[in-house]
C-alpha cells in the first residue's frame, strides 16, 4: 500500500472516537498499547449497544411481538454479516460463542470428543495459544490420541518441513494460530491447510490476531473451522464467532445443549435445529451481536487494507526504533508481511513485569506476561516477556513514549 | 407486605429510567409482558456499560497497566457482588457463564460426564426448561445414566410424594427449577434438595425465573448448584452465573480449556488455576459483569422484597382478571406465594400464536409457545401457549389492556 494512502488514514479523527484515549493518570495521558489483549471500543460500536437496550431489547427465536421481531432479525442478520466479512457462504457457518477459546473448545467437544482415538494424532504448533494447546491436549488426554507440536524456527517461524513430516495419514486434526500473540508471526495458514487436507485431516486456524488487523478470506484459506472474537476488533466483550464449513458443522454432534437449538423435545429423547442454531443455546449474547456488527462496519468504513497498512507502519517503526537499542532482545520474525502489528521484547537485566510496571509509571499501557503460550516462552528461555501491540489509533509519538519508558527502566535497573 | 409498602413502590419513576417503554407502534405506546424471556434494561445499567466501554477497558487477568488494573477489579469484584447478592460464602463459588443454559451444561459436562455411569439415575422435574431437561437427558445417554421425572399435578404443583418415591439412594443428580417459566409455579426447592441430601445426591436448582423476581439464599437453599441469567433480571446479555459449593467446584474437572484457567502450561500437561478462575478461561464478559453489577444495585435499591411483592400484586390481578373469562384456560397454581410474576394461558378456538399476533396489533407483547418446555406441553395437551409474564415497571392499566385484546381475538375467531 502506497504512502500516500496511508496518510489518508486520518488517526486523529479515529482517536475522536475512543474517549478512553484521553484518560490522563496523574497528568500523563494513557498510551494504550495492550490491544492484542483487547482492543478498544469506538463509540459508534458503544452507541449501537446502547441502542439496542434503549430502543428494541427483547429475546430472539422468532417472538411475534414487535420488539422481539426486530432483535430476531438484528441477531439472525448478525451472522451473515460476519460470514460476509471474513468470505464465509452465509449465516449457516457462523456459529456465535462467548469467546475464541469457547469456539476452540465447542469444536473439540462436539468433533474431537466424537470422533478422535488412540490410533490418531492431533497436530498443533510451538506458538499456539493456551486456548487452543490446552484444548486441544486434554481432548487429546481424555480421547488417547497423541499431540505432536510444529517446531518454531530461531526467528520465530513455523519450521514447515517439520510441518509436513508432523503431519501424516494418522493426522485427524491440526490446529495452529493464524497470528502469533507473542512473536507476531503471520503463519501461512493456507498451506498449512493444504497440507493437513492432503492427508485428509481437518484443520482449526485461530485467527483471534488476525480477523482484527488483515482482511481474511475463510474460503481461501479453506480451513474447516476458524475462530476469533469480538473484543479484540473494536467490538465488544462476551462474543466470539466460530467459522465451520456447513456439511462439517451438520454432521457434528452439539456441544451444549438447551432451549433454542432443539427441533422437537420429548422426556426420553431430543432432535436438533438448524444451523447456527444447533450450536447456540439458551439466550444468546444478543446486544454483542450488535456490538459486532457495529465494529464490522466501522472497521469496513476505514478498509481492512488500510487497518494493516497502518500496523504495519507502526510495527516497522517499533521494531526499528527497539532494535536501536543494543540490550532490547525482540521475538519473532522482521517487519513485513510476516509480522502483524505487535512487537514482543525483553530489555536485558529487566524483568517483563518492572518493565511494564515503569511504563506503567509513564501511562503507557504494555502487557507483560507469558501472554498464554507458557510453552513458546520455555522455549524462548524466559519467564515472561513484554508485549507492545497496536491499531488503527496508535501514532509513532505513542512509539517513542515507549521507547523513552524504556531508557528509564534501564536507568533505574542499571 | 403491606398495601402502604407496596404504594411506596413508584413505578411511574422507574418506567422513567427504561426509554424502550415508551416505543410506538401504529402510534400506540408498548406493553411489553414478556418479562420470563428477558427483561428491559434500566438507564443506569446500560449507562455502566458504556462507562465501561468509554474509561476503562481493558483486558483482565491482572495486567499491569492502570486500565486493567481497574477493569480486573471491577470484574473480580463482580463475583463477590454476586456471592452477596444470592448468599453464596465469596467469589469462589461464583463463576460466569453466558447465560443459565450454559451454567447447567458447565456441571453437566465438568461433573456429570465424570462422575455419571449406568448405575446411577438422574432426577429432573416434568416442568424442566429445555436447558436443563435436554442436557441432562443427554448427558444420561452418554453416560447410560437413567432420567426419571417427578410428576406435576393437575394444579401445577410438583408431587412431592413422587420426588420421596424416585430420589433414592440410586440418584445421583437432582436438577429442578425454582420457579416454573411456563406455569409460575414456585417450587418447595429447599425440601427437594433435603430429600436429594438425604440420599447422598447433589441439586442443581436453576433459579433463572427466581432471581429476578424475589429474594434468593442459596445458602438457606442448601443447593449444590444454583444458575442464573443477567438479562432477565434488568442485566445485559451475555451473561449468566454459576453458583457451587466451593469444595464441590473444587473436585471437580475443568470444563472449558484455554488461558486464564490454568496455572501451568508445558507441551505435555497442565494445571489449574484457582477458583473461580478455573472455570473461566479465556477473555470473560467484563463489560457484561459490571452491568450484572449495576442490575443488582438497580434492583437492590427498589428491594427484593417489593420487587416480589409488585408482581405477586400484578399476577394476582392479571389471574383475576383472566379467571373471569369463561373461555381462557390458566396453567399452574393460584396467585399466592406458590406463584410467580407470570400467567400461562391458552383461549378456547384461537391459537396461541394467533393470540399473540393479534395482542401486537394492539402493541401487547406476550410471547406464545412452548417456552422450551415441550414436554410439559405435550402432557398439558397443547402445543403451545400465551404467557404474559411481569417485572417492575407493569402496571394494572397493561393488564387491562391484555384483557381488551383477548376480547378482540375472540370476536376475530369466534
Amino acid at each position: 500500500m502506497s504512502q500516500q494512502n496511508l496518510e489518508s488514514l486520518d488517526v486523529e479523527a479515529i482517536r475522536e472516537e475512543f474517549p478512553i484515549l484521553e484518560r490522563e493518570f496523574d497528568g500523563e495521558q494513557v498510551v494504550y498499547l495492550d490491544n492484542a489483549a483487547t482492543t478498544q471500543t469506538p463509540d459508534p460500536v458503544v452507541d449501537a449497544m446502547s441502542d439496542y437496550y434503549r430502543e428494541y431489547n427483547a429475546n430472539v427465536h422468532r417472538g411475534i411481538h414487535h420488539l422481539s421481531q426486530e432483535a430476531s432479525i438484528a441477531y439472525e442478520e448478525a451472522h451473515d454479516r460476519v460470514a460476509d466479512f471474513i468470505g464465509a457462504d452465509g449465516r449457516e457457518e457462523i456459529i456465535f460463542t462467548k469467546n475464541t477459546t469457547e469456539a476452540e473448545n465447542l469444536v473439540a467437544y462436539a468433533w474431537g470428543l466424537n470422533e478422535l482415538g488412540p490410533d490418531d494424532e492431533i497436530v498443533l504448533t510451538e506458538m499456539e495459544h493456551h486456548a487452543s494447546l490446552v484444548t486441544w491436549q486434554q481432548i487429546g488426554k481424555q480421547t488417547g490420541a497423541d499431540v505432536e507440536y510444529i517446531r518454531v524456527t530461531e526467528d520465530g517461524r513455523l519450521d514447515m518441513d517439520h510441518a509436513r513430516e508432523l503431519i501424516t495419514d494418522d493426522t485427524a486434526m491440526l490446529s495452529a494460530v493464524h497470528v502469533s500473540n507473542t512473536l507476531g508471526t503471520v503463519n501461512p495458514v493456507s498451506k498449512l491447510v493444504d497440507i493437513a487436507h492432503e492427508h485428509d485431516a481437518l484443520a482449526f486456524i485461530d485467527g483471534a490476531q488476525a480477523v482484527p488487523n488483515r482482511p481474511v478470506d475463510v474460503d481461501a484459506i479453506d480451513a474447516d473451522f476458524y475462530a476469533f472474537s469480538g473484543h479484540k476488533m473494536a467490538g465488544p466483550t462476551g462474543i466470539g464467532a466460530l467459522y465451520g464449513k456447513q456439511e462439517l458443522l451438520e454432521e457434528m454432534q452439539p456441544y451444549l445443549y438447551g432451549g433454542g437449538m432443539i427441533r422437537k423435545v420429548t422426556f426420553e429423547d431430543s432432535t436438533w435445529d438448524e444451523l447456527p442454531w444447533k450450536f447456540e443455546p439458551g439466550t444468546p449474547q444478543i446486544a454483542e451481536a450488535v456490538g459486532l456488527v457495529a465494529a464490522i462496519d466501522w472497521l469496513e468504513e476505514i478498509g481492512m487494507d488500510r487497518v494493516q497498512a497502518h500496523e504495519e507502519e507502526i510495527t516497522r517503526y517499533a521494531y526499528e526504533q527497539l532494535t536501536a537499542e543494543p540490550d532490547v532482545e525482540i521475538y519473532g520474525p522482521e517487519p513485513g508481511s510476516e509480522r502483524a502489528g505487535l512487537v514482543g521484547f525483553n530489555v536485558d537485566g529487566v524483568h517483563a513485569h518492572d518493565l511494564a510496571s515503569i511504563m506503567n509509571d509513564h501511562t503507557v499501557a504494555i502487557r507483560a506476561g507469558d501472554h498464554c503460550t507458557q510453552p513458546l516462552h520455555d522455549k524462548l528461555g524466559v519467564a515472561a516477556s513484554a508485549r507492545a501491540s497496536f491499531y488503527v489509533y496508535n501514532t509513532k509519538d505513542e512509539v517513542d513514549k515507549l521507547v523513552a519508558a524504556i531508557d528509564d527502566a534501564r536507568q533505574l535497573f542499571a
